[in-house]
């Protein structure tokens, strides 16, 4: 006998989650079942609301519920500082550091020639149009530490090549926790090309 | 800077799914905003939907959205068979099989005293009340191979005793400690054909 139609649905639409196989989408299903109806329609709601209330903010393109976004908009950030990364949730690790107290810019990726992700998919024209008005004084490249991040970087250090700029890039090495023995090579290398003075 | 509320409330939500931690449920909401409104809503909708018209079949508690189920109003079925599970998955795993052409009953559970979880608390009685009134002449248990299984195929059994019926345990084919729900067919299979008269 097949599945009973509503739960042969479910289970496909949990299937299309991402990391979500078959076994797991009927698991989930049957968890959502298992629940109280207030709490299944409180689940459904958060995920169109949230789908409905969040979009980019116009200035950095981080996700947001206001215009500007909350960022965007607190005096209290350091203007002339501007971190570049390639996706909200980029900021939101930064942002859990408390470290950081300037300004973003979310690129919306990275560039990837070969998928057909070029230049003008990313957030790149309204970066240059951004440091032509706002104050801002240094640029952290902060895309991911791969390929494709580094590719980035690159296209946008030598765009900003000629402006009155500080352009930086976060500092590649190994991670706290790590193990020398078990980094990849790559890391090893950036970490001695990066080597600093110790007890200056 | 905190995530925009629908964001939090979202991951949250994504976070009280079984086997979503916090890093896979903030990949998921972004998943999710990253797809069109309609796609959000369909998704969101099927999962009310299902909770909604989904109920226990009236005859055997398998999941279904009509009642008695397809199995329990499908003349095909032998009715003489009765195949006892634990869950409604239990009976999708088996019905993929395409081998058994019985009735099922599906308990809702397993004995777990320790957790407080009695015979009342699992559909016990209403087996009882099969058995005086259906035609029914072998009843299969098919609890999970696990303590908890056994414990309730042996305390089922037990009830079972002096009643002009054949008992039958479904064969060890299955690992100790496994899951009817993950087993493969071909284990099924063979665990079917392998039954013994249980409590002989």
């Amino acid at each position: 006998m097949a599945l009973p139609e509503p739960l042969a649905r479910l289970i496909h639409e949990l299937g299309r989650l991402p990391g979500v196989g078959p076994k797991s989408a009927q698991r989930l299903a049957f968890f959502l079942l298992s629940q109280d109806l207030s709490v299944v329609e409180g689940f459904a709601a958060a995920i169109v609301r949230a789908k409905k209330e969040l979009f980019p903010c116009p200035q950095c393109f981080h996700i947001t519920d206001r215009a500007p976004c909350g960022i965007c908009a607190d005096p209290e950030r350091d203007r002339s500082l501007l971190l570049v990364v390639e996706e909200p949730k980029d900021v939101f690790a930064l942002e859990r550091t408390r470290e950081y107290h300037g300004l973003y810019h979310v690129l919306g990726g990275s560039l990837q020639p070969l998928r057909g992700v070029g230049p003008e998919m990313l957030h790149i024209e309204e970066l240059l149009r951004r440091l032509d008005k706002e104050p801002i004084q240094e640029v952290i490249l902060a895309t991911d530490p791969d390929v494709e991040g580094d590719t980035t970087a690159l296209y946008v250090a030598r765009l900003l090549q000629g402006r009155p700029l500080k352009v930086t890039r976060i500092a590649r090495g190994l991670p706290m926790g790590g193990d020398i023995d078990y980094a990849d090579d790559v890391t090893l290398v950036r970490s001695l090309e990066g080597r600093r003075e110790f007890l200056p």
